[in-house]
């Protein structure tokens, strides 16, 4: 049975986040395999996904394969699942995978990036897709913080493991700050992330950028190990997986 | 009684358009006044606003003005007013005007923005702010196009005048296309607009750019003045009014 690979852009806004929830709430993981089930006529299709995005957590590259034994030509894969897919949800690209590809197990890098709003007012445009954050925040301290959470570290403080997982140790092997027009830009790269944990980097960066947190209390707060030490995370909304990587090693 | 004068920024995909329907549906106006009511504890604030965007159209500088005898200092007013506003509308600024004016009748031009997402597969983050067309489009030949569409011409083929006004006559001073991204930005600026003739103008540019119209055809419709002869007109979703200026002398 071949294996497809697809490439998914989605508005998180109205989505409770990737993964199927036994509560029965629409999800990108549930609204995909209704779509894929009303095309192979069959109710078994199950999507794997590389980063289970959080409510509210929007996509313009996150990856997911699935199995099916149909014969639509890989260059109709994509247009047809469109077909049955709402506005907030858009496969970009499909195609065969390698025998035994999988989506998260495979991936050696997740790049997100999040948009924070700084001016004065509230964005009606941009309301859905940024944090609005109305004080003055210096890029230059929170580029200060960044570069100590950079690196091979115990993110424990930043985050829980994904059920199935013990280790909180990861590497984080870019943490960017640019702003851009009445924007700031925040890009995060790592090999893989614990739960909320771009959202609990982004709060202490921003934090940083306030001048509530100095960089060596950064470092002590990511040596703390604990959660109660860290700031008030970002919240979703700002936040997009841009990028699943395959190339390079991957650490366990 | 002070007058004053607001830049207003909205997400038009859920408004009926700026103005007042007597139907009782949700518009700009009408969201706006009941805003300014619940602050004024009086319901007779009644906003004017330099132009009637359709359904869908979105806004980024629209203007506004309105009487008002309340004492709130001139730089509280914007966030005063926006603690009463839904997500998707936001007053950006707000000021005392002078003596006597008018949003309207003073404005002196008005710039539109229309996206064009032209990509193989729809975008579900651009989709709200975007017309999706999937097919080649050639720069050059809108840009052709819009060249015999500049100046100060009889836009009848285009539009319809607005209720109170005899005259299709309007002043194009700049049209231009240019691709960034995945996207064609089209920036259209005039003196005012007829009914939907911004959406007018750019189907005609899209016709061009598809080869379904030359540059020769375009006049031809321009001075044919029957809207019979006009390619499809643009969809709303991709239309924003990103600015009102009230410099220069005003054409009548």
């Amino acid at each position: 049975v071949p294996r497809v690979r697809l490439t998914l852009e989605y508005d998180g806004t109205d989505f409770f986040g990737f993964q199927f929830q036994a509560s029965g709430e629409r999800t990108v993981q549930s609204v995909l395999e209704t779509a894929l089930n009303a095309l192979t006529k069959d109710s078994s299709a199950r999507i794997f996904g590389a980063g289970r995005t959080d409510a509210g957590v929007h996509a313009l590259g996150q990856v997911a394969h699935f199995d099916v034994d149909w014969r639509i030509p890989e260059d109709k894969i994509a247009t047809a699942i469109n077909v049955n897919l709402p506005p907030d949800l858009v496969v970009r690209s499909a195609e065969i995978a390698p025998n035994g590809f999988h989506s998260r197990f495979d991936a050696t890098s997740r790049t997100y990036r999040y948009v924070i709003l700084n001016q004065s007012q509230r964005s009606a445009l941009l309301g859905r897709y940024s944090w609005f954050v109305p004080y003055a925040l210096s890029v230059e301290k929170m580029q200060a913080a960044a570069v100590r959470l950079i690196g091979l570290n115990d993110y424990a403080a930043f985050g829980t493991a994904q059920t199935e997982e013990k280790s909180t140790v990861r590497l984080m092997s870019r943490i960017e700050v640019r702003r851009w027009k009445q924007c700031l830009l925040i890009t995060v790269r790592g090999n893989a992330f614990l739960r909320q944990m771009v959202r609990a980097l982004v709060g202490t960066l921003v934090a940083a950028g306030q001048g509530h947190v100095t960089p060596s209390e950064v470092t002590r707060i990511l040596e703390s190990r604990d959660r109660q030490a860290l700031p008030p995370i970002a919240p979703a909304r700002g936040l997009c997986l841009v990028r699943v990587g395959y190339d390079g090693v991957r650490l366990t």
